[in-house]
This record gives structure tokens, sequence and C-alpha cells, in this order.
């Protein structure tokens, strides 16, 4: 039983906390928030215990490992900070939006022999963590290509969009790592264009709200990657894998198999789930499994640090890339 | 080229004269039918001679084979007298409606040399016919069961139900011949329930709307058809066949392969097709296929006259289960 | 937090108990079998209190409720028992083999004040349930017709068959509360075959392994179910409604959503799920939500006693019209 | 009954000839080709006449038309010698590799008053004819992006490659037809990628097997294409389109609709069509549909010359900024 604490109880920290609760394998030892009424919330709904300073939970030796759900400028810190204190370190993404923090960041925890894991969920999805075991075990033979779609239900807050340095490093993140994972391999090179079609605020902010990428990976295969902060059927997120002896797709799961044929159509599934937190309900226990594994078995952790300071470096890029019109090479 | 007659101008007639007129491999020497401006209308269209009369048709030595397509009533007559003539025949299911004047009529041809297919156009079906071949090639093992499912769009008109000789004669009368054809052997025993739920005129004739129907087939497998005059989504035309190593749907075509995914769901094709002449466009064709192969080679006629008189022997049976409530055994 | 206890620790047991201890709204009270080493094990991996004895159980105020998983032979006498004690009851089906047992048994319990659910898990099935909810809120109008599909992955043990009741009693009888689940009405007539397909030692039990029912409907609606104790590709179970506006069909889910596309073929999605502890997981913990729902709000439970009894009159009646090949009416 | 001749008569001339010969509206009045048993051949086939020299072609005023299915390097020749002698003209795509040659061959026949179709056959293509229509009727809303998916089966020969000038004029030149289709719009710049991944032979000839294009439309929109020569499960053909209140999405066909269901996997269709001529067999005898009502009418050819222009002009920037590594502006 791996006793963890919960470090940030917004909207995901919240979802974490009823995943480490229930979790046949994790106990929650406790929540802590510097807003110390959303801590006392999450810590009263699923029977925790609230924290309000940082250090009583670091202090605390019989709480193995934080699981970090804070807002990202805090992340690089706290990962220090609880690497210092010899807890294990489960982080959402992203790391940081500064990838000079980052590598920062790494020196100061790298050497102190505590696993850090970063919350790339969707490696632990059942459908693209079969079509990865595939693809990973031959059965397609030579990865050639992929396709990566990835669409949310709709725009974030204006504020959320300032903070979440820009479609790239916030969204496209998940799809850089996602691409990394399923070919077992570094891009090299990105080309990318970004296009404000719907959402003026994202523009206001500088960013775009739609965004389409292209990768070649250092074996010469290509990916593609389109990304949109809006989606009207739901929350789409598939990969197609083409290979020289065939092509694995993980498509959209529905939220059941009720089919309807009516005169105005046939074999109409439902709305696909509306967004993360239903999409990827599996992929968070999953997560935590794998986290549990690592802190049990002194394992690396997968995705680990490197795989969350790669995802940001390809981010960089392709935001260079979209912004000049020119192919860019990777830093290593 | 198989020259060949085409006896009957109404619907189902107008069709087959477009196919043989379109067909490489036949032409359409002629159209008859005693509606003698049907006739001149039919051929007008696809540019073949018109007769009113019949004897001309069958005395023409030039003309191969015909099509009849005229009413049910007068197919063994129009049989007898091609077959009388020397030509090969192609005629619409069913042969008649009364099992007596079926056994007379094949005591007349059956010697004559002649062949006589009958019009289960379904066999022809690419993907009916794709079950039944991957069914044969013991595909799937042992075959244990199937389900048929067999819905129209609309109940037809009055008069039609009043000639039709009822639901299990003119509509399931396909189905038992698809059985015979997957199963690849004769059925023993019927069961069948008949319901009234929406065509008060089929009631009104005695009819149902609606038919049920267990087959236990002589190996001890057993086979469900469901029947029904009414399908708000278009023409529902599928086939379930179960064996001890796996199962094989034959599914329903789409007319395209546009898919629809908006908030009110996904996944959503358009509807089926809406009748037999766009679902079974292909089996027509095929069928005219099958006919030329086995007049050119002299092969027996597949489905022949027998599995014509097969076919009413279950519609006799099962329309005596219906309304007696008892399994039947079906006469050999 | 309803405090219960389980009543058998076999194979399903063991599942119960599992959900039971994970489960938001259930404590674990305790875990009584005959077979006290099966207890003792269930208990410890959940982290449960084994009992040796029955009353401790029953006499044990704190305890609110039973969910009764032994052998099908004891589920009266728990019942009763349980209901006597103040207990409310969750209990698998079948409640009992012989009507005139399960007739006493409701004299008994009927007016305790206690609820009983049944354990129809496939109610409680998101797709099933949806499929029932559309019906009844109209979305195809008049309900006609209905087919329901049935098979498990393979043949239970010999043992097993010769105390189950046989295919109707055992496993169609969730086929038969399935039906009267859809229509939310009445069935008045069976008729039914039986076959012995593939599996000898069902025919030694004197039981079949393949069976095909049609249901008329106080409506005059037809239904048919199909059962195998055998399927190659998993476990199947479908429900097809067609009502004058549409047809909704509850299919098989897939473990996961990756499709593989190759030379042998495309989209092929992997095997189902194994069997029904898999297939039903979530339907499982929904029937535990709703026995929680009936035991704090009072309200009748659903699927209840009834629910049972006709379950197991329609299995009886089946029986019969199996054997003599003659159409059934249902008793009251 | 349009009057047409046939210019070429390779594997795709013979496709045209037994679609021209077979069509209702068209007949087909000779077959040149300046290999002349080809054209015998050909002619022979179909019962056509065949022809050694153009001359005689041209100047036969009973052929209102030519289908030209020659070599790429002789298409601009044909087509003013062609509109020259006041013949109707359908052209296989490409025009011409080289754009000053097809600026100079508009100069020539753009005043003739003779209509020039160019066979981008796919526009015809039941299930993306009808994802355009819909879009293009604003079923979707606002079009934002699309993902276009383009693969062969196989690499063609060398000596093809060598004559072809590379993939983005000789197979993507199709998908920058179908982005201006389905977009109803311009593209005003593009990115590429091309990689060589199994076909040795694409390199030697200095091309790719492998191409990822990124498009920007005028009205920001984005779109990518990806192509390949090599597809193991078929003929690989689909369009997506993603706009503001849904997504459309044109799926690959099969030839039949059987479905297999085993212990390796359910849901399993065929392998796709093989090739163009099966997967497009449709969309080819719906354009020349197009060319006669576009001949009868005086209605402007759609697609017309300048649609294959633009194509051109978008594969020329495709190959450049696969070159350079530069996002391209697309010229006027």
């Amino acid at each position: 039983m791996l006793r963890i604490a919960l470090l940030g109880a917004g909207r995901i920290g919240r979802m974490h906390a009823r995943n480490l609760a229930a979790h046949p394998r994790t106990h929650l030892a406790g929540v802590f928030d510097i807003d110390t009424r959303a801590a006392d919330d999450v810590a009263a709904e699923v029977g925790a215990m609230p924290f309000a300073e940082l250090d009583p939970v670091l202090g605390d030796t019989s709480i193995d490992a934080v699981l970090i759900a804070s807002s990202t400028d805090t992340h690089c810190d706290l990962i220090e900070r609880s690497v210092g204190a010899g807890k294990a370190v489960l982080c959402e993404k992203p790391i940081d939006l500064d990838i000079d923090r980052v590598d920062r960041c790494w020196k100061v925890v790298s050497n102190a022999g505590r696993p850090v894991q970063i919350g790339f969920n969707r490696r632990f999805d059942p459908s693209h963590g079969a079509l990865q075991a595939a693809v990973a075990a031959g059965e397609i033979g030579r990865l050639e290509a992929a396709v990566i779609t990835s669409r949310d239900p709709a725009p974030p807050p204006y504020e959320y969009l300032l903070a979440s340095g820009g479609i790239f490093r916030d969204m496209t993140i998940h799809d850089f790592d996602m691409a990394r994972f399923v070919f077992g391999e570094e891009p090299v090179e990105v080309s990318a264009m970004g296009g404000n079609l719907f959402d003026a605020q994202a523009e206001r902010a500088g960013d775009w709200d739609t965004a389409m990428v292209l990768l070649r990976m250092r074996s010469g295969a290509l990916c593609h990657i389109n990304c949109s902060r809006r989606c009207a059927y739901g929350y789409d997120q598939r990969v197609e894998a083409f290979g020289e002896q065939g092509m694995l797709a993980s498509c959209n799961p529905t939220p059941n198999s009720l089919a309807r044929h009516t005169a105005a159509g046939t074999s109409m599934r439902g709305p696909l789930h509306h967004f993360f937190i239903e999409r990827y309900a599996d992929s968070y226990l999953r997560e935590i499994n794998a986290f549990a594994d690592t802190v049990e078995t002194g394992a690396p952790p997968c995705p680990g640090f490197e795989d969350g300071r790669r995802a940001l470096l390809l981010a960089n890029a392709a935001l260079e890339a979209a912004g000049t019109g020119k192919t860019v090479r990777i830093p290593d």
C-alpha cells in the first residue's frame, strides 16, 4: 500500500484524490493546497487529512510519495522539494513552460534516487496502449507513418489560455508524447501551422485554436498531429499507425454500445465521451498502478522526467516552426 | 450472347428488362405482356421489340430463353409452354401458391431437358453469397445455428396482399430459401408465430404483418427467421451464421460510406437501401450471369425448380404451425 | 453506507465481495459460507470478517442487508431467514428451480416489509439499460418485435449441468427477464426448440446445449431468444428492439477500441469479453447502487421477487414447449 | 447518345472503353492508340472500331467528343488538336507536368467554345461527393480543418516513376484537387515532407514513397494530406472534414458487407478494394454522366481545365516546400 499525498486540489487534483482513495494499491495520506478551503473540501469528500502547509507533508516519513497536481509554475519547486524530502513523485504535465527551468530542476533531482513520473496519462489508455504494444511487437512491421487526432470539446477560459504556454505546450504536448511513445524513437524535424478559426480569445491571447504538425522521426518515418480546441461531437482522441504490413487504429470509445437505426440514419452511436476525465478514466487508474510498480520495484518511471523534457522541446520547436514557416530541427 | 425474351412488364419486369438490355452476356430479344401498353412502354425504354402475343415469342427459334416476371398465377403455365417450346427458363418466385400445381408443373417439364432457374436472387448477393461460401468452406466449422432478419420498408397494397398467398409464401419464402442455402441441408421441423401489429389491411386480408419462425435442420442445427412488412430505417436484410469456430454476419450495406459525427451522435451512416431493387441490384445482375452459365454449360440450374418447390413446402408448413401452435414436420 | 454481509463465497461470491469492499456506498461487514475455508479466503482478500455460522450474521443488528450468492437450493431458506432477521436481501438468480418452493417463500417474506432484489444484473448494463430507457421513452414508437442473442463462451462442467435445472432455467432465465424488461409487459405464449449440437455431457444430463425461443407478448408483439453454451468469439450478448419508428441495438462492447487493418481483413476488433464477470463488470456495480437506493429510500426493489418468479414461470413453460412441440400459454 | 472516341488504349483506357461501351448515354465510336495492336485489342473486346491514325478520328464529324487516356506528355497536344477539330474533351489527369505547357495549352483552347473536363474522378465517388455536398449545404457549419488519407496498394514500376513527375504531381495531385473540392476555396500556403521508407527505386528515381502535406486555405482553415505508395490492407482513400458543428467522414467501402467474428477477433471485414479501378468503379461511370451533361447542356465542365491547372500549381509548390523545408505561398 503506497501512502501518497496530493499536492493541489483543483479540478484534476480532485479527480486524483478520488482515484487514490479508492485504488486498492494506494492510501491517500493527505491533501495540500495553498487554497486551504480547496484542500479541506477535497479531503473531506474522500475522508483524507487536509494540510495547510507543505512542510508537515514533506516531513511526514510515513508518506512515501506525492502526486503534484498544482499549477504548472509550481511544478519544478514542488518536484525539487519533494525529491529532497525523499518522496517519489508523480507530477502532472507539463513539467514547466521554460526549458531552462526544466533543465535546472533535473540537475537538482536527477541524482537523488527518487523516481519522478510525468502525468502523460494517455500512455495508459487501454486502446492507445494496445496500439503501442502491437507496434512494438512488430505486428505491422516497420512503422512508416502515423496520424494523431486530438480535439478538445470547447476552448478553455481566457485566463487559462494566458497561463497555458499556448496550444503546443499545453495541449499538443500530450500528442508529442504520444508520437514518441508510438514510434519508440525521437523526432528530428518539425513543421507546423497554427490557425485562428473560432476562438477570438485565443487570438487575443496571441494563441491559436487549431494546429497541424508534421514530424520526421529519426528513422525517416513521418507523423502528423492535428489539434483543435473545439469539437462538437465530444472529445476526439485517435491514433492511426501505418506500417509495412498493416494499419492499427486506436478509435474513440463510446460511453455505451447502443446503436440507433431510424429513418434519419443507421448505426448511430451516442456522442463521444465529453472530455478527458470521462475518456481517460481508466488510464488515470492505470497510471497509478504504474507509479506504484515503479516505487515498489525501483524500476525507472515511464514516462519519466526526460519524457516530459523531450515533449517540451518538441512543443517549443513546433511553436517556432509555426511562427517562422520553416521546418525546425529538434535539439537533442 | 444469350437471346432472351421477357414475359411480364410490371415493376420487376421493367428492372429485368434494363438489366438484360445492358448485360454484356444477354440480348433482350423481346418483351411480352398481356397488357400490351406495358410491353410497349418497357420495350421502348430499352430499345427492344414488344410482343402482343406469346406464340410468336415461343415460336421464334432465335430466342434461347425466357425470363418469367408475370403474376404468380401464370408462372406454371408459362414455364410449361416455354419449356415445351424448347426455351430455357428463369422464373420469378414463387413458382405457384399451390403445391399440387407446382408438382404437376414439374411432371410436365422435368424431362424436357431445358433448365428452369427460380428467381431467389438473394443467393447472388455478394455478402450473403460470401457467407454461404465461407460456411461451405468450413471457415467456422460445423454450422450450429443461424438468425435471418428480413424486413420490408412498408406494407404492400391490400390487393397485393389478397393475391400474395400470405406473408409466409410471399415474403418469408425468400428466407426459407436462404436457410436452405446457408445450411446446405433440409429443415425437418418448423414452429412459427404470426402477429398483427400495425397493418389493419393485412389483418382484414387474413394475413399477418409480422412473423417469427424456428426451424430444426436435419443435422439438428436450429434456425430463426424474423420478418416484418415494415421497417422505418430501410430494407433490413441480414444473416448471422453461428458455427463451432465463430460467427459470420452478412450485414446491411449502406448506399455510401459517409459517416456523420455530431453532438446528436457519432458514426451515423445514412439510411439503408430503400427496398429490394436498390439493395439487390448486384444480385439481379449476378443472377443473370448464373443463368447464362447454366444455359451455356448445361449445368443444372441453381436455384432450380426443386428449390422453389422446397421453399413453398416450408412456407406451407410454417403457415400451418402459426395457425395451430404446433411444431410441424416438413414433408419430403 | 450500507453495511452488508455476503452469504456464499464461491466464484460469483468472490466477485461480489470485491465490489462490496470497493464500492463507495457499501461496507462489507462479513463473509459467510458453509465452506469455512472459502469464507476465510475471500474475507482475507478484501479485509472483511469471516463467519463460520449464519446466526451471528443474522443476529448482528449493525448489518443492514445480505447478498445471497450461495448455491441455488439454499436461496429460499436464506431469503426467509434473512428477511425474518430484518435484513434487506439481494439474491442471485434463480430464486429456486421449483416454482412451488418460490411461491411458498414469497408467502413467508412478502409481508415482512424488507426488500428482496433479484440478481438480474443485465438490467443494469449501460447499453441494455439505455436501450430499455429509449424504448420506454417512446424513441422508436410502439415496440413490435425483439431479438435477444445470448451465448456463453463454453459449456459448464457436467456437475454444474446436473444441478442447474437445465438451459432454460439456468441460462435463458436471464433472457426471459430481459424480454420482460425491454417490453415492459408479460409474455402470454412461448414456443421453443432445444438442440444437442456439441456438448455430449449436456445430452447425457438430459439437457440441451442450444435453444431457440419465440414469445408472444400480451400486446401481440413477438420476441425471439437464441442461446448457446458455446461461442468461439467470446461472450455474445445482444438485444435488438424493433419499433414502428426504428430499431435500437445493444451491441457487444469490446475490451478496447483498437482496430486492426491488414491484408487479412479490415476493421478487426479484438475478441469480445470472455464471460459475464468481464462483460458485466459495470452492471454488477450498478446493481449494488440500485440495491443501496432501494434500502435507503424504501422504494420497491427492481428487479424484485416477482420478477424472479415470472422468469422461472417462463423457463418452465419454454421447457414444456420444447419437450412437447406445442406453443404453451404462460400461467399468470 | 454521346458519340465518343477513346484516345489511348492502355490500362486505364481499357477501363474507359468498357464503361463507354456499356454506358446508356454514350456510344464508343472508336479507339485510337499509337500502338495499333493495343487499339485493335481494346476495340475488339468492346465491339468498337479501331483507328490507326488520329486524323480520321478528328475528321469524323459524327464523333462528338474524345476521352484522352494516353500518356501524360501527349495530353496537351491531343487537347489542342481535339478542341481544334470541334470535339468536347474529357482528359485524364494530370494535364501536363510542366505548368508553362499547361498555360500555353489553355491559351490555345480557352476560346474555342468546347468543354475540357479533367479526370479527377474522385469528385464523383458517392461518398466523397456526399461529404462535399453536406459541407456545401452547411451541415457541419464552417469548415475548419480536413484530413485526407490516400494510400496506394504498392509502388509502381521504376519506369513509371521516372515519367510520373514525382509523388506530388502524379499521386497527391488527386488529393490537392480533393482539398479544393471539399473546401470550395483555394489554398494559399503549403508545407510538406517527403520520406523514403520502403521503395529503393523511388529513391533511385529521386522521388519519395511517402509524403505528408499541410495546407492553409484562404479562409485560414487547415488541411492535412498523407500519401503512401504502399498499403498492405488495400487502397485506403478517406476524407475527414471537421466543422464547427461536427465531423463528416468519407470512410473506405468494403467489397462486401460480410463480417467475421472468431477467436482471433470480431467484426472483421474483408480487405479493402485493391486499387482505383475497383474502388472508384462507380465514380468513373458518374464522371461520364457529368461529361455527357456538360456536352448536352453547355454548362461549364467541372472539374475543368483550371482545376487541373490549380492542382498542378499545388503539386509544384508542395515539391518546393518538401525540398526547401519552407512553407511556400501558392501562386495565383
